[in-house]
């Protein structure tokens, strides 16, 4: 027997107690949004530190302005294995409504919502403290087995991922050297389906831009200067309008400069997923794909860059009408990035085309929110292959690779402070209502979870592709 | 000595009675939009009754369920002069804020505000207490002199101008029978310049239309969706922007239909008004005209259609930015009308133009915010030529026919209740601060605008042309 099968056996045969921890988890309430949980925020980083402690970790509470970090470090077996850093997080979101809950958020327990399908209930099952629980869980055999875990082994719980982060920054920025490692593993994300692993390889970047056009210096009435006015909204649209052409590309000079073409094998495993515009687009009440034409809807939400009107306004907007022609108009307008393309480069390429097209006697005022690369992990990278391999072991159906169409603002955090790349798995399921009332983790998730992290440390920790 | 001269110079020689009486008028604070100030109204239509029956009107104030009208009837001395309906508004303006009123707003008196230039002040004093008491001189001088008027006469003051007419409609359906004549004098309206009078012939229609596009059943993260998901704040951007060519021209089939091109010689006086782009789009801080390509500003704004985007809303408009991606946004649309353009039609036209544009899985909602056609008297009508004539003998500079970009109610309420045209000659000028603090009306607009009134009862009285 490998040492592999030994510890997925013992995993097997340690459900129970597994449990029994997660649940002791659950039951603190640890909100990080409401100032009056902080206590508890830090009981569950203690209780995870001493936890972690248990199974030789070398972990301690370490305090920020915020909630604090849990930090833990294991050495591996051999020194030429990777060194992996562990992501995830301990705080929870609020619960209101209380009084949707079927059971007290905080008294986990087990419920069968369907025939033969059991899911554990409470507050944090899936996000993120059943999630973070799996690879604790899997180090745990490991060392209970064979004494040490097949690689190097550094492990981060933040307790502000519920409330923005506000302390992660700067605490990678202070810890680098003692939190970098060769790649992280985060472990927030979503299976494809309750039989399909999946892996995320990539997330789109964010570019957002909001431009103010003015006009004329004050509002007028449209009767006595409708006709030779300049209007903002008027301005404003033609602009808007020309940023795509009628097959939904966008026009902006340069802006698909280090954008690749996704690799036919991986769209072909994407078309195989089912995923088409009515199903995608039936639940939102559309069925007309409005992307660039020839792309599936998964590749345009997964691997193609977009341009977005995520807000706009001018004029009267209130009920009734007014004959106003506003002095100014202002639209948010963000484009999502993918691979190689650069932040910098399409919001002065933006700039350009709103200033190109803006009459002499007009102005513009342009004001950046926030600007990030996509990330891009190689469809080809050994990481990736392995723990492809790893996943399609463990479950019914082989793992997918798949992108997210927004930003996990810690995969960009990593690679920006500790110059570092992501591999994203999780087990969690669409349904699962995280952030809702009544939120569960399939128990099938739990267990198989722990299995599929054991697969993947030992998968990662061999040598050669 | 013919009657006019006589007349003319009556009115020269009782200018300082005229004056006492216009103060006495002015005394009476009939703000109608404050309801402390019902029983004043009620006053100073009283005070213009008194003061027309003492000239020989049979006059009576007449209850509405707001301000009472005030109505007057004098015959005219032959029966194939025609009858004119003289309107006007005896109601004024709030006066807040008043600390900025220099004298007391309803204490009036004479100023010379630069050397030689003598004005009234006094809120009412231009709108339109001193606009419709020339008239009235002009009448009782005729009297006096002649013990008759040149034409019959009725006369309409209203109470209730400022604050929306609303009792005007039904009164007109009321007592069109009564009301009836063969045109209108209407004389809320401006001087060209100090020296120049001038008529107005022409008023622009208005049709407002709110669109609202649904696409998604809700609002997206435009990370999940950005990409497949329609985007309303797009195709509205898109189908504002096809509304305008290259050229300025409205591109809605049938949008010109009815529109007619101004006579030369009308272009040309327009031309020799001294008003070009510079000087009308720099007060408010423009200088490149945004309508039609090689029509001037003048014609623009007097005689030619337009479509505007009076407001525009979707998606996330607060401060910040959020990545959403709208279930709607609608905008406020306008098209000013000129000639014979057809509301209806141009209603209809828009809204298919709109449906034409929208992608199969999204829908749109109107709502309709009035519709009513332009104004236009025939540039070669004896009435406006009779009138022009009698303006420029009486002031330095020859009468111009003007247009005006927004529609006066009064009129095509006329047109609609009585059947009637009407000829909309006044004396204010631009700077009469008229809604604000400080209202003036210059000395020599009231003593000259009685001359001129004169000259038009005498000129429209004449037969031919």
């Amino acid at each position: 027997m490998t040492e592999l099968a030994a510890v997925l056996d013992h995993l097997d045969n340690t459900l129970e107690d597994s449990l029994e921890r997660l649940f002791a988890l659950l039951r603190i309430p640890s909100i990080s949004t409401d100032p009056d949980y902080a206590a508890e925020c830090r009981n569950a980083a203690r209780w995870l530190v001493d936890d972690l402690v248990s199974i030789g970790f070398e972990a301690s509470v370490r305090d920020t302005p915020g909630h604090p970090m849990v930090v833990a470090h294991h050495p591996g077996v051999r020194t030429d294995s990777p060194h992996v850093l562990f992501y995830g997080h301990y705080d929870v979101q609020p619960v209101d409504p209380i009084e949707l809950w079927e059971a007290a958020p905080f008294a986990p327990g087990i419920r069968e919502i369907e025939p033969g399908r059991k899911v554990i209930t409470g507050r944090g099952s899936s996000d993120d403290k059943g999630q973070l629980m799996l690879f604790v869980e899997a180090c745990r055999a490991w060392k209970a087995l064979h004494g040490h875990l097949p690689c190097r082994v550094t492990i981060l719980f933040e307790g502000e991922e519920e409330s923005g982060s506000p302390s992660l920054k700067p605490f990678l920025e202070a810890h680098k050297d003692e939190l970098k490692a060769d790649f992280a593993l985060v472990c927030d994300t979503d299976m494809f389906d309750p039989e399909t692993p999946s892996i995320c390889a990539s997330l789109r970047g964010l570019v957002g831009e909001e431009i103010t056009i003015t006009a004329a210096s004050r509002d007028l009435h449209s009767g006595m200067y409708g006709g030779p006015a300049a209007n903002p909204v008027r301005i404003l649209a033609k602009i808007l309008a020309d940023i795509h052409d009628d097959d939904g590309r966008v026009t902006i000079p340069g802006f698909y400069d280090g954008v690749e073409e996704t690799p036919s094998q991986v769209l072909q495993s994407w078309q195989a997923m089912g995923t088409d515009a009515a199903n995608f687009l039936g639940p939102i009440g559309l069925s007309v794909p409005a992307g660039e034409k020839g792309r599936s809807v998964l590749e345009m939400v997964w691997a193609r860059p977009t341009a977005e009107f995520n807000g706009i306004s001018g004029g009267y907007t209130g009920k009734g009408f007014k004959t106003v022609i506003a002095g100014q108009a202002s639209a948010k307008v963000s484009f999502r990035l993918v691979h190689r393309q650069d932040p910098d480069k399409i919001r002065a390429a933006f700039r350009q085309f709103v200033r190109e097209r803006l009459p002499a006697d007009c102005s513009v005022e342009f004001q950046p929110h926030g600007g990030s690369p996509a990330i891009q992990l190689s469809y080809d990278s050994p990481l990736l292959t392995k723990a492809r391999q790893a996943l399609s072991d463990e479950w019914p159906k082989p793992a997918v690779t798949v992108g997210s169409g927004g930003s996990i603002p810690i995969v960009g955090d990593f690679r920006t402070y500790l110059g570092m790349e992501s591999l994203l798995v999780g087990f969690a399921l669409p349904d699962d209502r995280i952030h809702s009332p009544n939120e569960k983790y399939d128990l099938t998730s739990f267990h198989k979870g722990q299995r599929s992290w054991a697969r993947i440390l030992d998968a990662l920790s061999r040598r050669g592709t």
